[in-house]
């Protein structure tokens, strides 16, 4: 029998709740390798600090490599709030297409050490380090203890397993073969 | 001086609400014409019916042509769940890529007249016609009076402005001149 | 010892969740035969998708037959939106009675095919199908996986045990033995 | 220009709120004369304590003539718990129909002094006195600052207008006129 | 293997409930002792009440000595709407010290029977008897079915472990002696 | 006219919003002067960023002097979870007092740089520097855009006006002039 779980996780017997269901040591101090696209994200929620479930709030770390990027992404259950501790970022994120005929907006801001920017909900948003010498650093809050994120380019050329490359060639207005060879890439996710 | 609003909407007097508050005639009945990546996506939600406020849920008639897609999308606020009243579509939606190691699973099904399906909150999902002689239709409902609906092609490629073509073309693994071309193409809102 | 719940529903280990946890085959496209008010609602809700626990919406099909009515009814943890696929329907709403001195409004409509409305949470209404020799067609939505219906004559006159006839015989100014041949009748469920 | 709503009530000035603003005097110290059903619900929400609005919870102190009852009715927005101040009540909900083939379940109790019993949110539910001699009062609390009530008979057989009486006779499986008979008396509503 | 919990309480399989998981007899018509500060606070919520889990609502009654007081304290969960059944209170909340340069506030008054009042959810709020001769007695709700609580005094100076008494001696601006008698006290909790 | 308000502020047209309504610059980098007890808490909130409203999330810089503490407090709108950038922190919270016969246990640590820690909704917390020579530096997030803030000492002893001695005096078990001379001190706010 495996077991069972609230919000997906198994809650503790409340007598037996300490301090430690609510700590995580040396989570966010380290510099961390960056990726591929340049960045990792250090994500501590629920996962990490039990206690957190059902408290709506989960705390990251993110390192930028020189020019690297946190790439397109959403978090289907959380607002993310960031404020840079190290260098500099550029960050955005595009509005939803409702109401018609109302355009997919962009919304961007360079932001320099201690700068706050705010990414609502389900947006689709990203952090760039647009400095080809220095890295940086963000701490990243988001509205949830679970909050998920799906990285755009990974999701959709990288699942697993593929999406229709008819599907995708139609909704991304490129050939199939550029479809097919996108879906042969390796798509390295950035939370570790 | 403009309007205030709750939930960016202006409330009315509650002495004044009338049956037509709750009504919109006509909405889902008609075939419609359908777009570029050959769908249309017909939805009623608190901009058509005021009535809905705060009551979390709307509705929808997606008209699909034959080998017409609702091209991959998602809604920040909302779950759908969609039933096919004409034709048959391939649909389907990718999870989330946390926790890691996990993978960006793609979980698909081919509906026929009838079966329903459900595409939880913030998940990037689509539904593709893949019948090349016949048009399809869906009735699909989304859990908030104002789900928004962020195409992801659109999004990233249609923006306005554009997003800079540095980070899309790390992001997506092509060069700079491909994302170019890409951001030149016209992205057709498929929500009229 | 039995199986321990989330909503009242066992929660599965994410890692075995696939496409069937989101999918019902056949669900909603089928005519079925009324009961004797005349109709059949056909609910798909999280006991018939178990991936639609915690997200907030469920679909249902109802069929009418010529004079046939979804009698007066609550759903007591949700709002409902319905269009009408086939016929007419005459559909309504009651109000609450606060604040005093309100009345109990009733809103109405008569719906034609594609016409959308909306039944905000736990308010009585009802749908009937005033052509004599043409069934109806609705598809109705609500939020909440699990929205519940009490019908209201079914749950006031045939309730198991039954209500006390004191009670009922004044609460709704008849006589008690009104009451007794009221509830000695069989009130049949048309949710099935 | 009439005065914009939030939760439809005017939002006042943070800066402006005083105690009086939490404050209702002489609200649920005195019996009061009961309708023609033996009841009177003294209900203090957010309509006669302002700053009670967001904070979900109001409270209510019911008065029961000696025979006399609380009708059937509902809350669309709230769950209700009661003790008994003084006398005996006859207290009880019906569930909800569904899961099918599920009967409607009758719950009932009596209540001394210093019982407790809780309504669940959107449940028929009603309260008797049944003392011939003495009368019974409640205090009962609701889990929204602006529950609602729906009396049962009273919304069914005294909406304004009236719903139809084909529908009604159908659902009610009684004859017409009955229904016309139902309309045509006085429904007092016991919120006063 | 300890049970699994539902908000920390095992969920109950809902075939096998009855009237009886929303009844608590004698609950809260008994005049209690109280204790040293003067009072005893009954409580009414889901760990008595097993059906009022998710209900989000719960009940108590108070009594008072004369002179005595249910000393400041919160309740994390929710928001309490209290109404005096004898005798007189002085009743008071302190608002939050946000937003800068606002101080905090202390909003009170003078309860006489049948008067109501709300403490806001999460402020330090207390009732006072000041009636030399005389008892009091208060109804008391709370919008969550397991609020919590408090009692300021007891959780600084009466924690176990203690708090190091160097952060209360500058948090309160004494001397380390002063808290060290104060820890050294018996801090007697009035709800049992 | 004053302004109406949406959760108490101003909601602005959707067309009107940019990047500008999601962005504060310079909020969060520089140490600030600390006060009286050794903090100093930035706290950015959709008071300094209006685009927060509705998104449930804030966050905040802490400076602390050496043994500096950020005096017990609660938050009664949110859960806390806050990381170490500079130096050490001694932290703890204490539980509420129910179920009884539970006692006030508190939790507490040792943080180092980049160790997080969690302070749940509504409960007492506080951070201390226990390093008598170097200062140090938190980042904090709130699950709410309007988390609210209570120093406890404050509260109590500093409110405006003050709350009655006698009632201060026997909660706090201590003799009426203590409590007169712990009124007369300046309880200064360390949220600026």
């Amino acid at each position: 029998m495996h077991p069972v779980r609230v919000n997906g996780f198994v809650c503790k017997n409340p007598m037996e709740v300490n301090a430690d269901d609510f700590f995580k040591a040396a989570a966010l101090d380290k510099p961390r390798v960056t990726n591929k696209v340049g960045s990792n994200v250090t994500l501590i929620n629920v996962m990490q600090i039990a206690g957190l479930n059902t408290l709506g709030i989960s705390i990251a770390r993110i390192d930028y490599a020189p020019l690297g990027q946190n790439p397109p992404h959403t978090h289907p259950r959380a607002t993310e709030i960031l404020t840079v501790l190290e260098g500099t970022l550029y960050v955005g994120f595009v509005t939803s297409n409702l109401p018609a005929p109302a355009r997919n907006k962009f919304f961007s801001k360079v932001l320099n050490k201690g700068d706050v920017f705010v990414f609502p909900v389900g947006l689709i948003h990203f952090q760039f380090n647009p400095n080809p010498h220095q890295p940086a650093v963000a701490i990243a809050t988001l509205s949830s203890q679970n909050p998920g994120a799906i990285t755009i380019a990974n999701a959709v050329f990288g699942s697993d397993p593929p999406i229709s490359d008819d599907v995708l060639a139609k909704a991304f207005q490129v050939e199939k073969n550029t479809i097919d060879w996108l879906q042969a890439q390796f798509w390295e996710n950035n939370h570790n």
